[in-house]
């Protein structure tokens, strides 16, 4: 029986690998395998790609899909036996590591007025974005935080943390994002339940938000050395407002209109170390040209509807629904109404991107920056 | 005709200098003198202090008393011929320097409607708080802020600036704080006048405020890599709020009640590099301990009445008065009012002391932290 | 048929996802994969380990095993058709990204007196260390670097780089370390041939030891604004020199001996952001104790000999022998003789454990700080 | 009698004060003073000026002449009266504060064998420059650093220091440097003897350079976080061996010729927060051009003689004569030999200029950059 020829990924250029297997060379290769070794030439050109190609693609996770199986699941599994009640978004291109696009996880959780999550810490880093429902909390280390829909909330790296709705409160739905994939990738993650299974709440409830939620103002003598934000809770309205004043000002980007990132307020730098995030409003009409970089993003419609093109696909979106663009994908978004904005909000791994010196842009050049749609 | 003695500063201390002079001795002083030298005993004691005695006194500076001179200044003076109208605040131990405290200027300025003051740049560092009047704005280059009372802003090291008041207003007077003694004091000042004496508005009006006045969102793709706040004006509106909120969530400082810090978004450091801003409220009834710290401060008094206790002196203010702490002088903060709050600005060299090296603190240790008044 | 149950990785601790799987349930997760989603429960608590398990085991590359393999390579393969003749270092765990530990690789590269390999650039950064020749040298955007024994040398991220020997030289062997599949996994890779396929030298040559290469001196009105360090060349002697100095002021590491970092000397930093390096003496019959940590190393042995005892397997190693450590698995170095010392290079991953915030440690507590070894 | 008129520095120039004292404006002068308050157009044009001009005025201090009283002041005073036995350098713009130049201070001090000074700390941060004899040392907070002829040594801000002689050592002479009339004018000054009047030596001798002292390296697991250079020490030798070898790799700068700074190497800052030190190297023959820039420095010929132009006086040195370079005043330098190099050391003001964003430079444009002198 002949041994398959090994695939060497040979490309004809000069400064690139071009090794014609011979039988020779086969046996060199079994020989180094022995060793734990190979020859490097049978892959290189494998592994020192041109430039990226994204294993995720794109995906459009339509709200009106998901909302009843999410619902449902609160008949099918009672919370002390899922641990929490989510359904978590499965890219195609990475069911093996369980993420939604590149690194990056998310999921839409339920919970019913009245129910409290175990408090647990991990070495992922973790936000949520209220989609629906009234009365949800999230304690952080002491700290609770009330939540309203289009709020944004972290519980970041190493942090007790809970999630629960107060009983007069109305069921719940949340996307979560976090960055198990990539932690579990970097073998450093690390989990551990609370040994009360709850904490207390030490703090004045939204202290966060009253201690560092003023723009150009801080707390004298705080010594707050965490690397991630002491703010925790990005709420709507401020959010919008500031969108909608900072549009008065700017002409915005030609990639993405009037695009504000949430910052950590002690540093100006990203929300955590591993997760940024940002909100972006589309104006009346306005679409915008197609660029791609490095890094990934999952986008959560906040408000209005409209379509975003990735890679040559069209997907139209309206309020709630989520969808993801890969990284070095080229995408562009378009508001479908003449007369409302909309807003977009998503999370990504660009500070990984930016901490690493991987970031790297590029605007879509032909056809005025719009892509041909397939 | 004999010589006198010089000056030595002897002290019986182990370590410290103690020299007896001789003939022989000032033969010597007198030698050494010829050479542009001198014997660091005789001084040592003198410029190696036990710890700082500040060369400024504490003031108070009465509006009630002020504010009729200032608006004399309307009909004594031409804006084209005084550049400014403008009575300073003059330390009695610094008239040298023609500071307000340390090295610190503060002075009032008072303008009409429809004048404008000619645009020019310097090394010194300013701000510039609003007393009373509408219609005040400042531009700085290219940037035009619209000023309401309280409202505090920025013309920073090296920046185009230029002062006026719309011709729809009312007569305007405000505090200048600049760090010109310190700029001179390290021989690093500089002074020019715009060529067209004006300059043209090149952004949307109180763009600084619709682009960096959101708490928690920054513009995406800024580049602003100036060493000064790229907000610029900080209003009294929000700035209010701010405190009332934060009261909620602190216990506030012993020594300073509600206290916060004017910071740069984008780093959350000081607003420029030599001057620092700060806002507290007393809230009704609160009497602060007392401490001392180095660095000096000039307060204006936002709103409310009360008194401070300064090196022992007790100085009563009420709204628009102005005064100041010397470096190192133990001061204590009381609200007159049980039933109103009463907030402080002041603007301090702080950021000097951080960044040299320089800052120490200490907490009045007797009578309950209270000094005994004289 | 029946369809398999899906392994859903359930624990029987409180706080932990422990659902029995039923015939509605698995018809609802058959119902969820038609929208790409799936149910966290199943996952949870795969993807949320307690602790990390590297895929990389520990392995120890013997260069008696290899050094004739990698020779043997010159006659084998052109490099105009190879590229590089590399045998490169596979890990076990982790052939699918071509690994040699956790997202690192390395490998052996060898080339011939006068040979050059052709100018090319990619978002992997890059060190080689040599393990033996004479005449090699390195091109980095135009700074030529000569090397020697046990010097090792930076090609960073982006940077134009060309590897020869120069004809008077030897036939001349090194490690490469990369970083290859971490920017791969995070889809970041991007690699271009220099048009000219090499790059003139536009720099005296060893410029960057002699401007940067001074300890407590930097050249005056450099403006370097890289993210890596400007020195590229770290030479050996000057290495070895400042261990053997370190011993004399240091009782060492009681897990590592005297272990010094290579840095940034602008920064005081990682020497590029992705790649941490170090070297480390045992000192004569040292012998350290037990830790792990996060972040994985690949180790060089420079000088003597001795062993390390990696999650409790022993392996023996001596000059030029190659050695991996796997993120969160306890390791201990001795040092074989009584009378020499032993040194151990390593590059890690560390930066990047640093710069996301995901470092941990922890010491081997029990039996005094050493392992049982299987 | 007539009251004098004020000095109210006129100026003829648009954007400038140009008030005519009158009667009237004389009595509401008057008025003012009263209030502890001026008109600041009587003073505006003198604390704004168009360009610094310096109060110290360029020295050359020659050791010619200030060898033989710096030693006689061992006959003179004993350390026990005199705390320390220093000449210091009296700018004659700059006695009132004691300063060589701007708010540097300067002294030569001397020390027989045997001799200890008592151990002191104090807010102002000192440096001392070898200038002759055997056996010297420091101790920086129980750090002993051996020192010969042209090394230079920290005593940092808060540290506990203190200087002496071995027995078996000749009589030193070296020169201090500080910026105590910075720290006074500051009012930040503090000073403490020690309770023992002197300390214990808990580090190896010289650990820091045995730590510290190597390109590249640095101890893992260093925890060093003061804001002053851990190395404290650096050494003649290593330095003239960095110039020597960056002269090979640099054209050197047009104003300076070879120059290095000395830097933190944790930081790759300044050595101290206040002061920086620099070495040059003038090549044989070389003439540099003029330019300016604010902050001061203050030389020591540490190698080889030629001559300076400061403000168009020319100075002829020679090793061991000192001189003073003002704020933007024009300097140019000048080697004597074409056969030898020569080498300056300075330390400055600069770490100030820039922390404080005051830093300007101007190039002397006329006569291909060579001032006329007078």
């Amino acid at each position: 029986m002949t041994k398959p020829v090994r695939e060497n990924y040979r490309e004809d250029v000069a400064g690139r690998a071009n090794v014609e297997e011979t039988p020779e060379l086969a046996a060199y290769y079994d020989e180094l395998e022995r060793f734990d070794t190979a020859a490097l030439w049978t892959v290189a050109n494998k592994i020192e790609p041109w430039e990226p190609k994204s294993a995720s693609v794109p995906v459009l996770w339509r709200y009106a899909d998901l909302r009843d199986h999410v619902l449902r699941s609160i008949e099918l599994v009672a919370p002390e036996k899922a641990g929490r009640r989510v359904i978590y978004l499965n890219n195609p291109g990475r069911r093996d590591v369980a993420a939604a696009c590149g690194w990056l996880y998310s999921g839409l959780q339920v919970m019913k007025p009245g129910e409290v999550a175990s408090a647990h810490a991990h070495s992922a880093s973790a936000l949520r974005f209220i989609m629906e429902g009234s009365g949800a909390y999230t304690i952080v280390d002491g700290h609770k935080m009330t939540l309203g829909e289009n709020d944004f909330v972290l519980t970041p790296n190493g942090t007790w943390h809970e999630h629960g709705v107060e009983a007069s409160g109305s069921p719940c739905i949340w996307q979560d994002g976090l960055d198990i994939p990539l932690v579990n990738s970097l073998e450093a993650n690390f989990y551990a339940v609370h040994p009360d299974l709850k904490q207390a709440v030490t703090y004045a409830v939204d202290d966060a938000s009253l201690t560092w939620g003023a723009p150009g103002l801080q707390p004298a003598g705080s010594d707050w050395k965490k690397a991630y934000s002491p703010l925790l809770k990005y709420e709507w309205e401020p959010t919008y407002e500031a969108l909608s004043k900072y549009a008065k000002a700017t002409d915005g980007s030609p990639f993405d209109g009037v695009l504000m990132n949430y910052v950590n307020p002690q540093t100006g730098g990203p929300v955590m170390q591993t997760i940024g995030a940002a909100m972006q409003m589309l104006r009346p009409g306005e679409k915008t040209r197609a660029h791609r970089h490095t890094g990934c993003s999952i986008y959560q419609v906040a408000k209005g509807e409209g379509y975003s093109i990735i890679d040559g696909r069209r997907f139209d979106w309206k309020r709630h629904d989520i969808f993801c663009v890969p990284a070095w994908a080229f995408h562009e978004h378009g508001n479908a109404s003449d007369t409302d904005d909309a807003c977009l909000f998503n999370f990504n791994d660009l500070p990984v991107m930016q901490a690493l010196g991987l970031y790297r842009e590029e605007a879509f050049g032909e056809n005025a920056g719009h892509q041909p749609v397939m």
